[in-house]
């Protein structure tokens, strides 16, 4: 199943909805509308319809997972009983972030990523990174949806997309083994770690890692794929910009599996219902490894076997806020 | 005021409430219990009073800052009005983490712990460190509160300590000039910033920041102090391991105000209300500044006046999860 996010007018304003999406009929069916019109056909009451449909389906696609497997099965029975009712068309829509995670966190999981990006920057892989899979946690609240226009802070020139994939937790877990870490993952997003390549560089050598240079926007979606529907170890991955292929990688050629990043994440700590894990880029999966950089205005669109194209354009920068002013020495 | 998170026990479970805590007089108030006496009080049927009540003190204390001044307003309100029966015994609750912010960011502000560290690893201070106040984000998920037990993760054998300060976000903001962001802030609380030296020195060879070498356990608590019973400049903060003194510090000594790391981190990007921003360790605020390390069993205490006492025991280490396996070359 494709599961997705959607913003609608409602009454008192914007709502979030979960979607169950149909790309090849090009619609989607609206989780909790279909899940009332089912329930009032089984002679619930239009109040209780209501209120049962908003329990089982929130707008929060996190405590939605969190439900357990009732969650798919209630999915899936709604989606079966549903007629156009309960659907919209696919296009014109506001999509949300696939997912609002507890945690975000974003590895770096592809070798060839590291390679290339070392060797751009004039040094060697560092051999920790062959010991341990290294990440750094992302901010939820600069998560943007697809056909979302990314900001462009203004502290920055040098603006870079990554091709990632986004593998979303789908129960609690810790201190997992990778033979357990598989069944708790729910499905595959796409995961576009948008980039200040300028500031990134300067606050990384004070050793936090990326802060202001990745915190303005990450874009998840267009929708989450559930796992039975993909082969993780065969995934074609590509990045276009302006309608140009930029990047093509393949999920294969992952170094750290999704089972030993789960295992590694939960290594004494708990992951949660809805967290969502970015795999890093795929090699040759951002502007830095290529020399080349994104421009104001710029489309880009990351497609992945199995999943969709999740697109989303580069608005002007933006202008105003402090510049910190030097400290004296 | 002093407003906390506290877990009672209800029909269906434990429950998160906020609270006032009144520490001269050995109580806190349970703030939803408060307003709905008042409510009922005033002629509204205890359903109402009920809901209403809920609506205004949720559990959450990011939700509840959110509906602005009038969180405040409310609190004072119920406080006024209530009798005993709204109010609790201080010893013997169970603390949640005094917010549940959207994000944490956790920052490195004072220089003399920089220096200090910088020594003891043989190197100088970054130049760029002169230049912009560094941060990472911190993981929700591993928030506790006052008097919680520190998990001890089956990763590390050197385990340390942070005296910070946790500055609390009182309404959204983006691009805000310090002059504006000090109005911003709704209050400061205790942040201990549990950190496993090991795995965190060879980690952050990697680039990325600290992870698990902090994502086991955050403490922040016992509650929030609001701004008005403050004085910035002049909090006295101390550390005792086992009721040893051993650090000793004041947050007028910071290098970056608050105001202008609230300015910095809303530069190009949305500051929420109930986000919490650490201030980094205060000058020999740590262990690794002073040579010392903590041990199992440990009991840490971090105290700053105008707020309280911050206290938490160490677990003994868990045992289990995977250790990763090295990739070949």
């Amino acid at each position: 199943m494709k599961l997705g996010r959607i913003s609608r007018e409602g009454i008192d304003g914007p709502e979030a909805r979960l979607v169950a999406v149909l790309p090849e009929q090009g619609r989607v069916v609206d989780l909790r509308a279909a899940e009332r019109l089912r329930l009032i056909g089984r002679h619930a009451s239009p109040e209780a319809a209501a209120r049962l449909a908003a329990a089982t389906f929130p707008g929060s696609m996190a405590s939605a997972i969190g439900a357990g497997p009732i969650f798919l099965e209630m999915a899936t029975e709604a989606l079966a009983r549903c007629g156009d009712d309960a659907s919209l068309e696919l296009e014109g829509l506001t999509w949300l972030p696939a997912v609002d995670p507890p945690v975000v966190r974003d590895c770096m999981a592809f070798k060839e990523h590291l390679s290339n990006a070392a060797a751009r920057l004039g040094h060697e892989v560092h051999p920790t990174a062959y010991e341990l899979p290294a990440y750094y946690k992302a901010s939820q609240s600069s998560l943007i949806g697809h056909e979302a226009v990314v900001p462009w802070p203004p502290y920055t020139s040098w603006m870079d997309y990554e091709l990632e994939l986004g593998f979303v937790i789908g129960r609690s877990g810790r201190n997992l083994m990778p033979e357990q870490a598989a069944a708790h993952l729910f499905g595959v997003t796409i995961y576009n770690d948008f980039s200040a390549r300028d500031i990134q560089g300067r606050e990384m050598q004070l050793n936090l890692g990326p802060a202001k240079g990745k915190d303005f926007a990450t874009a998840v979606g267009p929708w989450v794929t559930t796992l039975d529907e993909l082969d993780l170890t065969d995934l074609d991955m590509r990045a276009r910009v302006n309608g140009e292929e930029w990047s093509r990688g393949n999920a294969g050629s992952i170094w750290w599996s999704p089972a030993e990043l789960i295992a590694y994440l939960s290594w004494g700590e708990n992951l949660q219902p809805g967290d969502l894990i970015g795999s890093g880029t795929v090699g040759r999966g951002c502007g830095l490894e290529l020399g080349r950089r994104l421009q104001p205005g710029d489309v880009i669109e990351l497609e992945v076997s199995g999943i969709g194209v999740l697109r989303n354009r580069l608005a002007h920068p933006e202008a105003g806020g402090w510049q910190p002013t030097p400290r004296s020495r």
